[in-house]
């Protein structure tokens, strides 16, 4: 079965860049799959930056909600990398979304998959508790999917200052 | 003598339900030291489902401010929780108390203690440097706080994504 | 050559002690290269707290844009603690100048180094997404700086309540 590897860290911590050469080092072909939505130009530059360091040989398979589904469709194409748990949440949110449920059948889906599967996530709940209710429930939730990924994940790395740092 | 751990980590990291493991792992009839002052209904809900989590193999010693004396009153009884010491920082602060005394005191206690305290805490500080000077000295003190227990501790323990990660 | 040693950590988490320590550890008379522009009296205060708790042996050469300068200045008068790189990254911004170019040009400075160098930065991309333009992008350049300082360096530590967590 193909293992599941949890990189998680702080913005710009060198998450993406550990994961791509975590997928790439699994095989072939890798799938990246996407979570960002396109809202602003903020946005197009950071996923254009992304996509213009990959190479040619990542597929693109751009899933903003269901995982689940992007997993079972790419499985047997070669490792995949979703990137990130945090956008994805987000987009579940706005779109209100029954996010726990969601997060139940990526956590379903992961044990079964036959190609490994490396996802990117965000520390989001070391700073000073956030002034406004949404920004509360946002890093509650993401604090919550990140200890259930993790804990049905093979591997969980912490990013540092671009550097890998063991967690299970 | 009984140990001190200090479980440190984010929001959401999995902090408690890794010192409620630990506390239960170092002998019968734990005792949970509630710092938490419920003054809304966020709040409330947070300490109910906290409760329910727990079996009623526990006991109950709310204590928002004097933790040496919370310690002195249950030595003997069992294991003991405390959690946390962030919001009973803000407890500290928002009475007017002398913070820095009170923590001397709580650090001057735990070394004589017989029976094994496990303290949960908060990282606070690794976000964006706050922009109202209550929450830049309530980061401050958190942080000393954090480092004159980890000093006095017999273990420190960052809960990342649910996972403790050994850091003493 | 002289070693690079990296130390991170958000905010009151350790990192200046540990650092200080470190340097001592290197070699006699060490050499403060504050980065601290003074503007106002809270900043006055914190460097006036560093300093006393520092010691004589110490000598002191404020740089707060050209740290490349600096470190060829004081190469040879013993270890160097570079205290610290956000503060550093702040004055650039502020200033106008190019700090891409600038952190180039340090990295491209570290490893010719006769005398070793500590170097004191922050984390700050582990709290929720900042409200403002500038406070993101001010985060993700101290993130990029970061990584780009790490992969120069021989070692690499993450500050903890005090405690240094070897991630390099």
């Amino acid at each position: 079965m193909g293992k599941t590897i949890l990189i998680t860290g702080g913005a710009r911590s060198g998450k993406s860049v550990i994961a791509e050469t975590k997928a790439l080092s699994l095989g072939p072909r890798p799938v990246y799959v996407a979570t960002a939505e396109i809202r602003d130009a903020e946005m197009a530059a950071r996923v254009a930056a992304h996509r213009a360091r990959r190479g040619s040989e990542w597929s693109d398979h751009p899933e903003p909600l269901d995982l689940a589904a992007a997993l079972r469709a790419t499985d047997g194409q070669g490792p995949r990398l979703v990137d990130c748990l945090t956008l994805w949440l987000s987009n579940l949110m706005l779109s209100g979304r029954d996010w726990q449920a969601v997060a139940r059948d990526l956590c379903a889906a992961l044990p079964g998959q036959r190609d490994p599967v490396v996802i990117v996530t965000n520390e989001v709940g070391a700073g000073i508790v956030p002034d406004n209710r949404l920004a509360r429930d946002f890093r509650d939730a993401a604090g919550e999917i990140n200890q259930r990924v993790a804990a049905v994940a093979d591997e969980v790395i912490l990013a540092v200052a671009g550097l890998p740092l063991k967690v299970k």
